[in-house]
């Protein structure tokens, strides 16, 4: 059977066996069978640079990861209701990374699960089930982070903004109200959220927790300006609302300057939530949070997560974590981060759909637009640039409320040549739909 | 260092850097370090017959599962935007096994993500947000499902039932309303069942979905009479609602006669969920429906989960499936659950805090009560029986809402010699503690 045969049956398959909510990436779905590093490779050998899977954070398969899991497993995977150096351990490693006041972990198999448990950290602490999150973030599967989620909840499908969740603007410098990166900008946007946040106190629904991101995925890679993310924390703080800080996307030194990306915003959250790439692909999950709201939550119901913490999964996380700090990976994410932006930036001044280069380190978005002046989202040509780059062995993607900006935030071992190569790739195609 | 100060040195770490909501088990907590088939291993090497740990189903660190896992993740582990054929074999054989309307999977990283998206999915066909439950029952740790778990909002630090939440009352026949396995029994307890149904609908807030365990484990491993899951699972229907079948606990062999308890039972659901032993320990859920159900869910809105069905995890579901199959381990739990059945209830008739042994293959519950007539709980004495039990190298636990009902969920592994000693070490507790 031919690669093109047998792709076409298992898509036969999976449409029969598989929710069809579920959706392949690309008009030709790949057939990925192995990962190395920074690049996977379909069922002919082809390989494909990645510079999309933020999951596969130290690379694809990364032997110290994979050994690391393999060794425990052969021992014993169980529960963390006996007593194991692991998770322990991990625990202990996790809060080293972390301000000090943030010191009491809890371990989940998802960022949906550490988002869940936030949550209801926060309303064990605050008694109130109000929730405020930013314009076009998303923060997870389940039915409550559904409705927090607005890139959900006004996406297709979606059913709206539900009465207890408070939406504050997206403060996004280029297409947002306030544009730009003046003094004025994230006190404009700061303003606006303590608004929205003071209508709901004096309607009789104070938040009782906000959720952000600070560095805004889902909704384009938005990089705030400078203060916003602390301002937006101490305006919840001000009424008693407790400060989530969701690094299920961007943590673990992606952004490059800091190993968190609220750090590199001087934020100061009292619980911090990850996922995606803390095991490198191992569903694992973390909330860590202060010894208050921990003690606060301990009111006698207990908190058991089945899988989570578990030997394995705690040998994992501390395996990434090893990985990160003896690659120099977060330094590393900084100075290829800062190569990929100037690249891109420069061909930017030669294409005019590249409306905007932005980003921190190895998180970056490029948003494809009609026309300059009017910014308009040209959602189809950053489609076609996509399809047209797994063409080329490059895998990027698109997000944002207009699906036009194109996604980048690579496996952090990304090299300076596949940077390079990402900016040449895009370069060439864009100069081939300028001429078509 | 000794053990005894290793462990509590551990002990000492995890209380400052483990949210204190996460109990250990045992007067003692255990330092486990290695496992393998029905036994765990502490640090000096003292082994314990494993009683309790329904996780790992097909017997700790099994080597084909360990293997399956290991390979797959030096191979690839991505997420299911890209084609791979683990997960559409592992949903092929995993829909082979249930009845032919379920036909359509999902997957999660744990039973609570399963039970989350189940709700959804009702929700998505009914519209409507009110859930009917069991009472005492147990369906996860996310906000929403600790509101439709009845052991968990009526136990301690619980908030009591939501407005949104309907309770039908536990079928217990030794300590329920109605006791006794005659023919009213079933009806006695569905008539009650569909009282509480039809009062919500009168109410004008009908149950979107209702969701039950085929043996309610949390309420103390309770065999309900015969045709009671079928009847509630009608009634749901009656009124529009959603059956959903929790097999997270009960699933995959464990009660010998049938795959699924809720086949044990001839009960039709529309949704099944799965988790705990799906994975052996890896962290994996699945949600299993109707073609219908999965088309109406797919309104536009994406269900992505990051982590669910994975190469790893597929690779690792299918191994738990093969070994399921190639060991006849759902037939090894009808006859060493039957033999163990038979042996507790012959010490019963030699010590009267036994109150009631009950349960299907190897999902057994021993109620230990302080008189035989009054049936009063003695939970003191179900303690003091597990916790001598760890000193004999025999791991056991509590649970129902008394906590005084010994709860037995073996690896499927456990032989008939395991299925004797576990007898006897009850037998010689009892006789010790009733002597004392």
């Amino acid at each position: 059977m031919t690669t093109t045969d047998a792709t076409a049956e298992l898509l036969a398959r999976r449409r029969v066996l598989l929710g069809p909510s579920l959706a392949l990436s690309y008009r030709t779905p790949l057939l990925i069978v192995r990962g190395e590093g920074a690049y996977l490779f379909d069922a002919d050998g082809r390989a494909y640079l990645d510079c999309v899977n933020n999951v596969a954070h130290v690379g694809h398969g990364h032997p110290r990861v994979v050994e690391a899991g393999v060794a425990q497993m052969r021992l014993l995977n169980t529960n963390t209701r006996y007593l194991h150096e692991n998770v322990i351990r991990y625990a202990e490693r996790l809060t080293a990374l972390l301000p000090e006041h943030l010191e009491v972990c809890f371990f989940t198999n998802s960022g949906s699960e550490a988002n869940e448990l936030a949550l209801r950290l926060a309303r064990a602490v605050t008694g109130r089930p109000d929730i405020a999150t930013v314009d076009v973030a998303y923060h997870g599967n389940t039915q409550r982070l559904i409705e927090i989620s607005p890139y959900k909840f006004n996406g297709p499908g979606g059913a709206g903004r539900p009465d207890d969740v408070q939406v504050v603007p997206l403060p996004d410098p280029y297409r947002g109200r306030f544009r730009g990166d003046g003094p004025g900008v994230a006190a404009a946007y700061l303003s606006e959220a303590v608004a929205v946040l003071d209508a709901a106190v004096d309607a009789g629904r104070p938040a009782g927790a906000l959720i952000a991101e600070a560095i805004p995925g889902t909704a384009g890679q938005i990089v705030p300006p400078a203060g916003w993310l602390a301002g937006l924390f101490d305006a919840a703080r001000a009424i008693g609302a407790v400060p989530i800080a969701d690094e299920v996307q961007v943590g673990f030194g992606r952004v490059g300057t800091d190993m968190w990306a609220f750090g590199a915003q001087g934020a100061r959250p009292d619980i911090v939530t990850m996922g995606k790439p803390i095991g490198n692909g191992h569903p694992l999950g973390a909330v860590v949070t202060t010894r208050a709201i921990a003690n606060t939550f301990a009111n006698g119901m207990e908190y058991f997560n089945t899988f989570g913490g578990n030997p394995v999964s705690a040998a994992i996380g501390l395996a990434v974590l090893d990985v990160i700090a003896d690659e120099g990976l977060q330094e590393h994410a900084r100075v290829i981060g800062k190569r990929l932006l100037g690249g891109l930036r420069e061909i930017a001044t030669r294409h005019e759909p590249i409306g905007d280069v932005r980003g921190a380190g190895l998180f970056i978005g490029v948003e494809i637009v009609r026309d300059r002046s009017t910014r308009a989202p040209y959602a189809d040509l950053a489609d076609d640039l996509v399809n047209a780059a797994v063409g080329r062995g490059v895998l990027l993607s698109t997000d944002g409320p207009d699906r036009n900006v194109i996604k980048i935030k690579p496996p952090l071992v990304f090299s300076s040549a596949d940077a390079d190569r990402l900016v040449e790739t895009i370069d060439a195609i864009l100069s081939e739909l300028d001429a078509g």
